[in-house]
């Protein structure tokens, strides 16, 4: 039997096993039925040969852990990263079927997670199987295999689990959750993603809203200080304002740039999605072509995600608001930290007369950079190209954010994402699906690359 | 009959008509009942002996007007107004008592608009019946008796009305609605309110909310383009940025700031009251004694209301908002013109870069004097003095806005406000209520001073 045979046949038990998995709605913005999603993973590892249990983290949800050890002499090891919470399904009445329950078609699978990430894990145990065939029933390389429970809500109680563990997840390269095809079917990859720093700033001014007329002349106004504060960070040319902000950003190089050059072109689209011309994207006329690509990528950002204070309702009200909030996120590119990005904002404000604005730190990330030049990018490509007919595209770096840096920087591996995924998989939002020849494809995609990493060719 | 057993003796008719006008919940900020309302105050005018009609406004709810000719020879004509619509109740879970059924205790009378402004009508109405009683069944002036019911809504179309109907509305004094004593029990009077201009902001930068790690770098974010649009306009220092501003401000002059230094001195309620410190009041420790009374009414403010934008839930998410918005009012000292403020507000936004926010004009008031030195004032503090047994406090300027210039600057008739209210009234809150000795007192004060205005002493 071919492989493409094997997991075309074998596809089945994988959704049946998908099926289990999807039942359990482990909503990780909830705190719902974490323990329990961990645990049902650990029972299909094991289904799968893997030495599987259940670890406790600090004061977070348990994680997934597997392990198996090759008899093959010199086999090298290799690390799956992957997750088994989801979003929240809400809003359900923009469901077509229930988001629980998954439903399969002749040609998707819909539910929540089916994509982002139970569907992976599944496509996973499937491709492991696929390689004891090949190899009388052993593996010809050590498995690590990992799923945390928090993903959705920021990773905040996996690095110190990584840190604790690290000899236990010693490995030489790392599979990545997600990963598939891109708007032309292509093979897409990815070699690093954008770190992040979230806060929530508040400030109090006054006892309660006071009467305009009345305090307008004398009284410190919440919303007002919060316009100057926030204004103090960022000016209208996009620069962020913080001293030392940009000092450990490093600019993308020129491999970086040629990969960049290859990318396809998705200006038009970016424009008719978002209601733009070209040339008003940030940065004007300037941001276009191989700019825009680089630019929506590898520049810092702060974004004001939302602000509140005073009268909102209908119609006016002449108050004068003694609260007011908002919340703000830092894009961070390599080589730059959220800690030092929260120490340099307080210092900011602190410097500027803006000691009043308390700032609430709510979650961290730091970038993650694969080096594109790394074989395993290479072979991820090669075999790609073989599976899907189509060279695959490689971005040297994505705009989102995830815990990556805890493999690429702190455990210091090549990470690649080879995946089931399509433009339309609709991750986050109602009717999330999957294609089945897209689990069929990224499956065989990520045996094939497998198998040559545990050649001696790498 | 003394004028003051007069008054105590007639007090309790008095009660009842306001009882019928409480029934009716004239909420203007809904537009319910305000026709029904002008009909109850033109039937009370009626039954006090003036020639009264609702009058239609453009677009806008009715206006009660009565008039009386007096037959005395060189009688002067005296303007009252007042209003007969309310604030709304809500919440009414904070009412001891229906606010719509008035409820009168030994010392003291509750409902919504006891005080602003049902309970003024018939005590006014009370004082012109208390006048006839002297003076052989008429009155030693003429009267023009109106009543409007979109005060608390910011009038908006009582303007053109009384510019249609300037004739009828000729007179020599103005009484004012509103007005009572102060702190001390004494009796407390103004001379001018400041205008407002009151706009909404709004933006929209792209179709819709974009994801930040997508967007941060190459989409225009709504909410920073408000908080920098809304930083153009004012700074730290609470200078007015906007050109021209200021051009027609004009400042308080000697006999203000004399009048300013008689009143007493609020400023450590004020800090209790907010939670502030002496020395943060806005100028710092500058803004003290006659300062701080003097900056509370003299200067042009821009105070902003409220502004919201993207997320505000709970929790972060990482979210570019397509939309923001904020409400902002000015309030304008004399000789500032509203219209003027808009129309400076577009071009400031337009030159500035910010031509993308859009400016609703929801609402303008102009600002309102009366000279200190009038006879009126003088008068009035010399009746009130008599009355109350202290002497006035004499507010060259209140901080808050109104329908006054109207009055004061269209018709340009020296206005007066005295009144049955104390500081404990609670207007626009739950439990408004009046004591029944300021109803008296306030109608006494009214008596007297209008006694005074028929003689030709004035």
């Amino acid at each position: 039997m071919s492989l493409k045979d094997f997991i075309v046949h074998n596809r089945a038990k994988s959704l049946e096993e998908l099926a289990t998995l999807i039942l359990i709605p482990s909503v990780s913005a909830k705190g719902e039925y974490l323990s329990e999603c961990a645990e049902a993973v650990v029972a299909l590892m094991r289904l799968h040969g893997l030495t599987a249990e259940v670890f406790p983290t600090e004061n977070g949800p348990p994680l997934a852990f597997g392990t198996y050890t090759s008899p093959f002499p010199n086999a090298p090891t290799v690390l799956f990263y992957n997750h088994h919470d989801v979003q929240p399904a809400e809003p359900f009445d923009l469901w077509d079927s229930d988001p629980f329950t998954l439903r399969v078609t002749e040609t998707q699978a819909f539910a929540r997670g089916v994509a982002d990430d139970k569907g992976h894990i599944v496509s996973r145990l499937l491709a492991l199987d696929a390689l004891r065939k090949e190899h009388g029933g052993e593996l010809p390389f050590h498995v690590r295999f990992l799923t945390e429970g928090e993903e959705e809500v920021g990773s905040p109680h996996l690095g110190s689990w990584v840190k604790a563990n690290a000899e236990k997840l010693k490995a030489d390269y790392c599979i990545w959750e997600e990963g598939g095809v891109g708007e032309n079917d292509e093979p897409s990859l990815y070699c690093g993603m954008r770190g992040i720093a979230y806060f929530e700033l508040r400030i109090k001014t006054i006892a309660f809203d006071a009467h305009s007329g009345m305090g307008g002349s004398i009284l410190p106004n919440a919303a007002w200080r919060l316009v100057w504060a926030l204004n103090s960070l960022k000016n209208s040319e996009e620069r962020i304002l913080i001293e030392g902000h940009y000092d450990k950003a490093r600019p993308a190089d020129a491999y970086d740039l040629e990969l960049l050059s290859r990318l396809p072109d998705t200006e038009p689209e970016l424009c008719e999605l978002y209601g733009i011309k070209p040339g008003e994207f940030l940065g004007g006329a300037m941001t276009s072509g191989i700019e825009l690509r680089r630019r929506a990528v590898f520049e810092p950002t702060l974004t004001l995600c939302g602000f509140t204070g005073g009268w909102q309702g209908e119609g006016g009200k002449t108050v004068l608001p003694s609260t007011a909030s908002a919340k703000i996120d830092f894009r961070l590119v390599p080589d730059q930290d959220p800690e030092e990005v929260f120490a340099l904002l307080r210092k900011h404000f602190d410097t500027h007369g803006f000691s009043d604005i308390e700032i609430e730190y709510t979650g961290g990330q730091k970038p993650a950079r694969v080096d594109p030049r790394h074989p395993l990018v290479r072979l991820a490509a090669e075999t790609g190209e073989e599976v899907y007919g189509k060279p695959a595209t490689i971005h040297p770096m994505v705009g989102g954010s995830g815990p990556m840096w805890w493999f690429s920087g702190f455990l210091g591996l090549p990470v690649i994402a080879p995946g089931i995924e399509y433009p339309g998989v609709r991750a986050h939002a109602p009717n999330e699906n999957i294609r089945l020849v897209d689990f069929d494809l990224g499956t065989e995609h990520l045996v094939r690359l497998l198998q040559r990493l545990a050649t001696p060719a790498v």
